[in-house]
């Protein structure tokens, strides 16, 4: 007892062992997930990451003091124990190790634990807040241990099927430059330059693409990219990028090779074989489901009712820009109480609809609006028809400025297919969403802005609009799409000096501000650049997602709060001023 | 000619073509490495990340539009063409491609490039500074770009073998806490929590160690790692490291499997086998080597020689606390030249030695020293027993105080087998060096320093000088050694709140200091930690001596330089006062 078992902690681990090693002696290490004291034997469960082998310490057959020492383990010590594989008489089937239980001889404490403050089990009583805190006691719970494992065999999937493809993994710097185009930085002063600061990368963009000039021809990583914004639920200032570049391509060659990367994982990690995914222009999807990242597990395809709901005596409808409703399978079953709680649902801030219409296609045949006398049974025969809705489904219909509506409706579209269980967590569907527009136009600094990013090529075709209609450009973008989600996106970058110097002009830098910034690119396209393109995938969403989650927190390892905090460590904290007189800075309080 | 080749930029690269292919239609694509134009023909080299194809324009054979637009193609030229594989006459046996040509048929100027600022070839004549400036045209040559591509490789080979073993990679946070003790934190206003900071890690060491408190048990992860230096030549103020940890382990499971993972690089990448590596204690290191990273490709290990050279008259041998030689094989053929050569090499301040003694063992068995006075063929030949010296060989004495001497004597001894051709880049000698101190005394702050890290557990058997003399205990630490160079090193840490807590006072902490900095650590471990230990390699270094290189910097994409300054993207650079405003700082010049 309390024996030094030299050079080896562990014969086994608490995941592996069976019938077969019956009569077998094992080392075993781990911690106390519980135990149970029947007075003459005690069971302890002891776990490590790979799983749970319960141990037996018995009155007639355990050395005395074993035996009381065991009985003074608590929840979460960590113990090492020798004994012999012995078959269990009450048999778990459920459990890896089910069959056996170990016989423990010697027993030895390597260390104690205090009582943890919520429990380590799968489902825990610990709160978001607490388990941010003892981020280090939540990891032993399975549900983030298994998140964890699972996006280490996702990356490690992406990078051989990526370097089996030829791609080569080259590690951009994380001490770069500061744009103050696009989203906030986060800067580094230096110490070295007085007065001067690096930024963290928000991706590897103009990096990649230098790889690309340097002929590096087809590039990837798995990269952390930085941005400084407020933060949404589920966003952090630090997230995971795979980001792939490639030269001497058109927008086909990168669509064929990350489906082909997209099929393989849904293959090799969840078993689910997909077809080609659909592709879908940026226009179809806005007017068939309201959003450039349709949810395409389901139907519910918008209808616009202009045409068949428009000039009746119905104002609302008359004076709106857009008429647009879908069908609900099944929803004519709804009550009263149901449609007035979706009806209470889009009229809450966050989708801000004023009122929404409904039709129920009765069993018999017959259609009940609740504009009933406005339009007649004919006229909501039409609606059917326009949104494909069958017997025993409910039309909702809204209505006003084209965007604004589409948007609303997508919302109440999603929100329905949860309540109905459409959104299945085990079923994918991805698609690629291509023809994106190059610019969006923003009515708060009344200019353009890229819809991608700036080094986004234009379509060819739709150059000639630079001048006269550049809202119209359709751009070499497109996003790749899993259940709603925009998991992927990209472009064809410019390769032309002039192209990018006009494109600069476009979204308003000065000549001096862009080659302040982005001279060093347009330069290096002067030494010969190939045309290239890519695209970055998020991993911590791709990750949730093919983990079946909502939430990417449970992916990250150390995530940080929606003030930016990391709570555990309590980063970030005030620092002494002898750092920030290195650094030439002080605090502006 | 200039046709649109639509969605195949290519259907070969540049470097697979062969005599199979003969007949074949291709299309390639790529930058004009060289053309030679005989006024009748013109030979184009186009070159891809692949390899160099040769082409040719033939007045008779070629379209005449296509023969003079091949006339106009300048270097780095970004071109496509479309032709016919044909046997070449003189074939090239040095060339991939060697034994075949294409007759191009089609032409297309993807983009033009002008004049580079140095040559793209294997032995540029461009400078460290323009190469730099111009890095994406430096990656063009192949000494980088196989760099870069081989730099893929080790990652690759590391993360496989690593993941087969059960490791599971995990990111670990970027925006983490400063800590004032050991190397200068990157820092980074937070603009959420106005006067606080984020701190970039300089390795994930605390991290790392609450994922094995989480039950993680093997981890690994290739990180960027971040220091605020001052940078000596070949350091780079980010790096990267390969960081490791594992649970329920000793000091011997760790060196094992190291051991395997740098047996297997070193078999996968270079096709060497070697045995089990070499153990060596620190102390024999420096007695032997006066270096804790010997260099074991060749021997002249030192001989202690106070025994047989103090005590005669020669009083600057007697006045010394060490007088200490290495034998230098074939030394005697040292001219005079030669020898005040290397005594001028070891009196620069570098070194600092103030003088040199020496003695040849010459062909005819007579040795003569540059101290025959004081010392008769007796005397000497035992310097020559002690130090191992043969006939034909020289032996360099030095002496002083004894640490400082075996510096000095170090820098000597890796010098001469610099000379001597004996540090052969293709030839690899690993070995770990074991039982470092736990600390060293710092005189200028008149305290000890961790040697390791704080986090380094002590040996059991040495613990109890913690009071009495806390210089001479021993650590659990260890360092992977390959040529000289360290290339990895680790430790078992300490896994009880109270050894910790002990450790921060020994190191000058005072409890509050250690509780603000490290008290999520000293939490943690209350609630059941394991033993665990681990251990980082520095992958810059690592790729760099596996090349068969001395520096790193061609095997890291974007280097910074001695400044710290990316000069190619010209950072850090100023940045807004809107921008400081919202961090709340200002400068402080």
């Amino acid at each position: 007892m309390h024996s030094n078992f030299t050079k080896m902690y562990r014969s086994h681990n608490c995941g592996e062992l069976n019938a077969a090693h019956i009569n077998t002696e094992v080392t075993l290490a781990g911690w106390v997930q519980k135990s149970r004291d029947k007075g003459f034997m005690v069971w302890v469960d002891l776990r490590d990451r790979y799983g749970i082998t319960q141990l037996i310490f018995d009155e007639n057959r355990t050395d005395k003091a074993v035996f009381e020492l065991a009985k003074t383990l608590g929840r979460e010590f960590v113990i090492q124990v020798k004994g012999t594989v012995i078959e269990r008489e009450s048999k778990n089937p459920n459990m890896q190790t089910g069959d056996i239980e170990i016989l423990v001889s010697e027993l030895s404490v390597l260390n104690s634990a205090i009582t943890p403050p919520f429990t380590i089990e799968d489902e825990t009583d610990g709160g978001e807040d607490i388990r941010m805190k003892y981020r280090y006691l939540d990891i032993r719970r399975n549900p983030v241990k298994n998140s964890l494992l699972f996006r280490h065999k996702v990356a490690m999937e992406v990078r051989n099927f990526l370097s089996n493809q030829g791609f080569c993994e080259v590690e951009t710097p994380y001490l770069i430059k500061s744009t103050p185009e696009g989203a906030r930085d986060f800067i580094v002063p230096s110490r070295m330059s007085p007065g001067q600061f690096y930024a963290l990368p928000q991706s590897p963009q103009t990096f990649k693409q230098l790889l690309m000039v340097g002929g590096m021809d087809k590039y990837f990583q798995i990269v952390k990219c930085f941005r400084d914004e407020d933060l949404r639920a589920d966003r952090q200032p630090e997230f995971t990028q795979i980001d792939c570049e490639m030269a001497f391509v058109e927008q086909e060659d990168i669509l064929n090779i990350f489906e082909s990367l997209t099929r393989h994982l849904l293959k090799e990690i969840k078993g689910i074989e997909v077809d080609k995914f659909p592709r879908m222009t940026y226009e179809h999807a806005m007017k068939t489901y309201g959003n450039d990242k349709p949810d395409i597990r389901f139907g519910m395809e918008f209808g616009e009712l202009n045409a068949v709901a428009q000039h009746k005596d119905f104002g609302v409808f008359n004076s709106s820009e857009l008429v647009v409703g879908i069908a609900v399978p099944g929803g004519a079953a709804y009550t009263r109480k149901e449609i007035d709680a979706l009806i209470d649902w889009v009229k809450r801030p966050q989708v801000g609809v004023s009122g929404m219409v409904y039709c129920k296609l009765e069993a018999d045949g017959s259609l009940k609006s609740s504009v009933d006398k406005f339009y007649d049974q004919e006229d909501l025969k039409k609606w059917a028809e326009v949104t494909g809705a069958k017997q025993g489904d409910i039309i909702f219909v809204l209505s006003g400025p084209a965007h604004k509506t589409r948007t609303q409706l997508s919302a109440l579209r999603m929100e329905v297919a949860t309540r109905l269980g459409l959104r299945k967590p085990d079923e994918f569907a991805p698609l690629w969403v291509v023809d994106f527009p190059l610019l969006e136009f923003d009515e708060e600094s009344g200019r353009y802005h890229a819809m991608h990013h700036p080094f986004t090529s234009p379509k060819p075709e739709d150059l000639h609009l630079i001048t006269t209609d550049p809202g119209n450009i359709r751009a070499n973008a497109y996003d790749m799409v899993l259940n709603g989600n925009e998991i992927g996106g990209g472009s064809i970058r410019i390769h032309d000096k002039d192209l990018q110097a006009r494109m600069f002009e476009l979204l308003g830098f000065s000549a001096e501000e862009a080659e302040n910034q982005f001279g060093f690119l347009m330069n290096a396209f002067q030494y010969g650049a190939p045309p290239h393109g890519g695209l970055a995938f998020g991993l911590d969403r791709l990750v949730a997602i093919l983990g079946g989650q909502e939430t990417i927190r449970d992916f990250i390892a150390f995530p940080k709060n929606n003030s930016g905090r990391d709570v555990m460590i309590d980063a970030p904290s005030v620092i002494d001023n002898k750092q920030l007189d290195e650094l030439a800075i002080k605090l502006n309080q």
